[in-house]
């Protein structure tokens, strides 16, 4: 029988679980899709949803206008960031959570089994649906966990305050601005910062996310004649932009995942034997990756070597080519200019200046080697900071016991290989301890077709995100 | 005063200008595009209108039926080669000649200066219109060549068969099979064939085409993932058949021009006094060709060598790749599976199936070297011999006397870097010579935007080709 806060809280949101599921159904309705202009007016009616859940649950929040961006030709109104003060008792804890109300775009033909916009329970319990998982159904967790404790007749043992935006799937535009400005206004006095937009490693073990990948990603273009030209008049004659440019992009990467540009590595920071035990210990098998990527082509054979590349090396990923000839078939085309795009992922203690310095002055110096007369450019058009925190942190340590709590085991610390850079930006801005704290697992393919959420997930992350606020208001603090 | 029959042919044709323009711009008004299944109906036409000229010319002639092909998904028929007979005298030369009323797609919106289907003369004298040049201008000559006779009362010197098919720019389907079955029945008996389906290396000076490059066309696939992956998740820890495409595309020819595939040279001719003796005569500036490619980064200095990389030596071009990331902006993904898209053309005495052993073995040997996980196969998608004929034949004779007498000069002997894969089929199942004797000039733009042909080609064009068959007629041909 349950007799703490926190255990009738735990036994309230397992008995409401189709209630949780309806209201993920009603969101995912909504096809807030950010990157299309078509769909810009539900990603407002997206942030409508949330400002009505907060009127109805007495949150106060403010939609705030973000200005507009250019898409498709288009001036368009950025969706509003939505911010949300629940409570103001100067003896709780500040947590501020983030997430985001917007969508990958789906359709139907993509090969969905089931119309992205209807959530779909299967047999197995997964919900079936366009941002189930990514980001609607954490960020729909926040206001199951306050209308819980107001159906009890509970107080949140924590202050809280909100932040959902509606572009990040789109560069989250206008974000970053308003996190400088309101650091010292808005999100005065927050001691911490709870993000829950990731996933757990596989589909079993809860985790505690402490660090992200940078990235740096760079167009190289070489450009030589005025236009295209036909292969057979003026193959052999003319240097071809594509011959330079498939060269210099061949000089970046071993095909075991080795960067080859100099200097690249020594900043890279030495591995510890106390994070290396932290690799031993995570529950992952080289049968998920395997699964994941439907291949067996991994580059090593242990899960800590793998799991090491993915998170705390830098990788380089060339993705492909811009100008030249891409459709199926054969054009005998000599394309005029083209543009290699490539990437590298970064870690912690690389720096994307740096990096965009070492891998111009090498691409610049391989190019001088081929005695071309074609030009060549190189510039980084998207860096993101490394990051990685402190798992040792109050933060962490009051997610692990919720942990514990609610899912009876320790969790797993992971990191991850791809960048969330709000991340970075709460934690400078505001100088505090930002934790990733995910809801679902690592099949829930966030941007593929049939994203999913299993509903076991969705009520085990309510009780998840309710139980760490109980841990941060009762840990000590320091 | 006109006193032979040459003389009052040409004369002819000098007073009959606009009228051979009005018939260009009749045949330009039908949108004959073959590779668009909507336009098909449009390539019917045109054939019907050639049939009506041969009925209104007392042309003997047939619209072959030649089945269907698979296109966008559909069963279509093709279009019908038109062949044509005019004159069966035993004691004249047959020659048959070649040319195709398909044209290349046009839209306005491509950039082109007035209505593609309008033929728009412009106050230099430039017919412009999609196919002007390429190839119904030159077509509609043999057929302005009858009538001027007709007109005259004078017979025509020669006998003329004529092939003219509908499907040259997409594939010529049907048209090998036809020329094979055929070789002993329709075109018995010919004596020599005369192509006008290429253009003057530059625009002032008339040329005979003795040579053209073969092709071979392949596709590299490497594969890996069962599935594009995002390159935060799994970059560095999975074999990226981006990397190993890139470097086994880098390892295929040097900026300069130079093959990098073993014994590929092999059987390159070798250069004859003689021949090199033809390119020092050529009217051709490096400054036509900096022109032509809008800029000046070509490889060599001496016009001598440019054509002869152009026509005589091998080159390696790289098109593209299909399956990775191409269009604009950034894109973290890793694809899963690459098609490298590159072309060797090839000169005598170089052979298609040799050439695929060498960049077979070459790419294996290559791949077998990264220590990859990943999968690779390479084919040859398209491949066409090269072609070269003797200049010294009395049919290449007989078409530089021609060209003496409309222009005045003699003709430079040219070869074309690209194929016209009909002229060996020609050659090869009817045993006898091709010429290829161009009407248009270098500039004419032929698969561009404001394709044209100018007034005076048109005119000069006719006359050349009239003057031809009497030249042909009138040497000794053994």
């Amino acid at each position: 029988m349950a007799t703490t806060n926190l255990e009738k809280f735990l036994e309230y949101v397992e008995n409401n679980q189709e209630h949780y599921v309806q209201r993920l159904r009603e969101a995912v309705a909504i096809p807030s899709v950010s990157s299309d202009a078509a769909y810009r007016e539900h990603v407002f009616k997206m942030g409508e949803y949330l400002g009505k859940l907060c009127e109805s649950l007495g949150i106060s929040y403010e939609a705030r206008d973000v200005g507009t961006q250019e898409l498709d030709g288009k001036t368009l109104q950025l969706p509003p960031i939505i911010l949300g003060t629940y409570g103001n008792d100067p003896n709780k804890p500040t947590i501020l959570v983030y997430g985001h109300y917007d969508v990958q775009p789906a359709l139907l033909e993509d090969g969905w089994s089931s119309d992205p916009w209807v959530l779909t329970e299967d047999s197995s319990g997964r919900l079936m649906g366009r941002g189930a998982t990514d980001d609607k159904g954490p960020v729909l967790t926040w206001f199951n966990i306050i209308e819980a404790h107001q159906k009890l007749g509970l107080e949140l043992p924590v202050n809280l305050k909100m932040c959902f935006e509606g572009m990040e799937e789109s560069g989250s535009e206008g974000l970053d601005e308003l996190i400088q400005q309101e650091a010292d206004k808005y999100f005065k006095g927050v001691d911490a910062v709870c993000i829950s937009d990731n996933y757990w490693l596989g589909i079993t073990k809860p985790c505690l996310t402490y660090g992200l990948r940078g990235i740096s990603y760079f167009k190289l273009t070489v450009s030589g004649p005025g236009k295209d030209l036909h292969s057979g008049v003026f193959g052999g004659t003319v240097y071809e932009p594509m011959t330079d440019l498939t060269y210099l992009m061949g000089k970046l990467v071993k095909p075991d995942g080795t960067l080859l540009v100099p200097g690249i590595y020594d900043n890279v920071a030495a591995l510890t034997e106390e994070e290396k035990a932290i690799y031993g210990k995570i529950d992952f098998k080289m049968h998920e990756l395997h699964a994941a990527v439907e291949s067996d082509t991994s580059i090593y054979s242990s899960e800590s070597e793998t799991l090491m590349y993915r998170w705390r090396y830098p990788s380089l990923s060339l993705h492909g080519i811009e100008g030249a000839f891409s459709a199926p078939g054969a054009k005998t085309v000599i394309p005029a200019k083209v543009h290699g795009k490539f990437s590298i992922r970064s870690v912690p203690n690389m720096d994307p200046e740096r990096i965009t310095e070492l891998v111009t002055k090498y691409l610049n110096d391989e190019f001088a080697k081929l005695g071309t007369k074609n030009k060549m450019t190189v510039e980084c058009i998207h860096g993101a900071k490394p990051w990685v925190s402190n798992p040792d942190h109050w933060n962490y340590v009051a997610a692990a016991k919720a942990t514990e709590t609610v899912f009876n085991v320790k969790p797993d610390l992971t990191r991850e290989g791809g960048s969330i850079p709000v991340t970075l930006t709460f934690q400078d801005a505001l100088n505090t301890n930002v934790l990733l704290l995910p809801v679902g697992r690592g099949d829930d393919g966030a941007h593929s077709i049939n994203e999913k959420l299993d509903k076991s997930n969705l009520v085990s992350g309510t009780k998840l995100l309710g139980a760490y606020l109980y841990e941060v208001a009762a840990i000590e603090r320091k």
